[in-house]
């Protein structure tokens, strides 16, 4: 890949990207590999909405980018009282296998995937200096607008949200990168950072956002009350098809639409990565030829003449979907290590806590879990919901 | 003095205090001195309301308890972005001197004094650990409503006000103390220490109150930008003379009268300590016999009648306030090193700074002073106002 082809497959497919010279910059003049970040808080079980982020990452990894991977356990912590700190610590560590795996079925080379505990620096007395310069220069109204749309907002909110802003700028700095990425929702964290960490001495870096992409079904009934909308990344091959066929799937409307966006932003993608830019999605029809699309447009204009139904979508998304998850399940049943963290991390009695709002920047279905979060949290003792994103 | 004279004298003079049973048990059952603390952000220059909490320092060292006094540059930093860390280290060791001055001036032995800088723990990975565990768990409103009376309170305030009553509720514990002192505006911080402590697996303290006393004119009048309306404590026998002439002092008005209030809580208090027990003040007279108090109350009710007259008291106030300031004058003028630190700590150039809040729990024009920071900093420019407290 030239250096142009590397520059134009990290700015693709994303919505914004700011400060774009930096990026040109490290790779043209200091003739570099460009680092970047993207975090994660280790809270609920990562599903399928990983894959809108994960994607992005597979992309910049295929670019030659090295990747920084924050599991930014204190931001559990903050954000999770209630859980013990052995269990982030596990969660951390099932984090690690699930986001490795979960790229190595996407088919990318993570040689340069680096996973950074956030504990590890957080607590150090520099980053804790500079946190205290941060939030002795930082009005509280600035924070929380900073955190709008990616810490929770309640009525009374908890100073743990205010600090989290303030920290994930912080990281750019800790971690050494050039560049962060994030959903478009960490539009005003990416702004406050820009802002903020020349105030206390520190370069700019690039920020790249990827769209939202509406969820498999949650986005659109916003209930995590109801165990069946969140297709978890270890759901057996029945499960997936099972919760499919309930996802929202509007026939002949293309927008808001998480099935086919889920299809245009990550089955598309990676086989167009698998394949060096042929993507390719087959629907099988009974008693008829398959629809082969290798072109999102021609599968939404299809769709909208219901050519392309939500059943036939449904079960074309299935099969691929499944063969996505096929390698991530056989890792995880031939890994008795990952097994034994898995049963640590999510103890069988977490389905009765609180569930609990994620550092993640690439979820699709964010806005939408913080709501069905709020909704879960206040018919808790009634419901036998999973924790959710 | 016996363990119950000492008790005895711990909670004299006292507003409120809160869990005293603590005292009682260090005392009587653990045989054990009483180790309390102390705080005060090292900001401006200490003036003469810090008077009225040393006098109770002397009292407790006079009791036989262990004083912890934390210089809180950290605080001083979050509060005073624009001052450099340099002249923060220096004002720590001008605070410490003037402190111990002061309290030798009071004429108590300060062998079980101990000055810590809040920097010196404050930044360590526990302290940190404990402060994102109190984020967690404490919501916004209750930080503010926590720092209501204590952390300047504007319509935009910055996030370090809300981290402020979180640390010092930490610092009890680790500053290793049975008890804090404080004015009666650190109530709300002191019942969050006790209501939030035991949720991080620490014990609860007894927390003792002084009365909050009026100022010595700057209360009255609401203004700093009247550098003559504070007595620094440096200030030579001509400069105290001369500012108290301008204080306010209402004739045959006892409430609120700063000059009667100082009087009543410095200068009897001291000579009692001095005298075991008998204080004494005199005011003298032209061409009559002075008036001579042992009794607060007769002194009162004389004011009240106008036999003892506002120029009457700031004379014999001025008088023995010069008595008092005269070692600590003495003291500085020796020191080389004392001089260095002064001039390093407030250059000139402080003139033309921001008047900002102080982490200080026994200033008697605090409020006052809040208001009239807000209104210096309205006419900053085009004032050569000294910073105030």
């Amino acid at each position: 890949m030239t250096p142009e082809e590397s520059i134009a497959l990290i700015k693709a497919n994303l919505t914004e990207v700011l400060n774009p010279e930096i990026i040109d910059d490290v790779i043209l003049n200091q003739k570099r590999d460009l680092k970047v970040y993207w975090g994660t808080a280790t809270t609920g079980r990562p599903h399928c909405g990983y894959f809108v982020s994960m994607v992005k990452i597979a992309e910049l990894l295929h670019a030659g980018c090295h990747i920084k991977i924050l599991l930014a356990d204190l931001h559990a912590y903050l954000d999770n009282m209630k859980a013990p700190i052995e269990l982030i610590e596990q969660r951390v560590k099932y984090y690690e296998f699930i986001v490795k795996s979960l790229l190595k079925a996407v088919g990318v080379d993570i040689t340069k995937l680096e996973f950074i505990k956030g504990s590890s620096y957080q607590k150090s007395e520099n980053y804790t200096m500079d946190r205290f310069k941060l939030e002795g220069m930082t009005r509280i109204s600035v924070a929380q607008k900073a955190g709008a749309e990616v810490v929770k907002q309640t009525s009374d909110p908890y100073l743990g949200g205010l600090t989290y802003p303030l920290m994930q700028a912080l990281d750019e700095e800790y971690l050494d990168v050039d560049a962060q990425l994030g959903g478009l929702d960490q539009r005003k964290i990416f702004t406050f950072a820009l802002e903020n960490l020349p105030k206390i001495g520190y370069k700019v870096r690039a920020h790249l956002m990827h769209g939202m992409v509406p969820g498999l079904g949650e986005a659109q009934k916003m209930s995590s009350s109801e165990p069946d909308s969140k297709i978890d990344l270890l759901d057996s091959a029945d499960v997936v098809a099972k919760k499919l066929k309930k996802a929202v799937c509007v026939p002949k409307k293309i927008e808001g639409n998480g099935v086919v966006a889920f299809v245009e932003h990550v089955i598309f993608r990676v086989t167009s990565l698998k394949t060096g830019g042929k993507p390719h999605f087959t629907v099988e029809r009974r008693d008829e030829e398959p629809l082969i699309y290798d072109d999102i447009e021609k599968l939404k204009a299809d769709y909208e003449a219901d050519i392309l139904t939500p059943q036939l979508l449904k079960a074309a998304l299935t099969k691929a979907l499944n063969e996505l998850l096929d390698p991530i399940r056989s890792e995880y049943e031939a890994s008795e290590e990952w097994k034994k963290i898995a049963e640590l991390a999510y103890p069988p009695e977490e389905k009765q806590q609180k569930v609990k709002k994620q550092k993640d920047k690439g979820d699709p279905a964010k806005r939408a879990a913080a709501l069905a979060a709020k909704a879960e949290q206040l018919k808790l003792k009634e419901s036998g919901a999973e924790e959710s994103k």
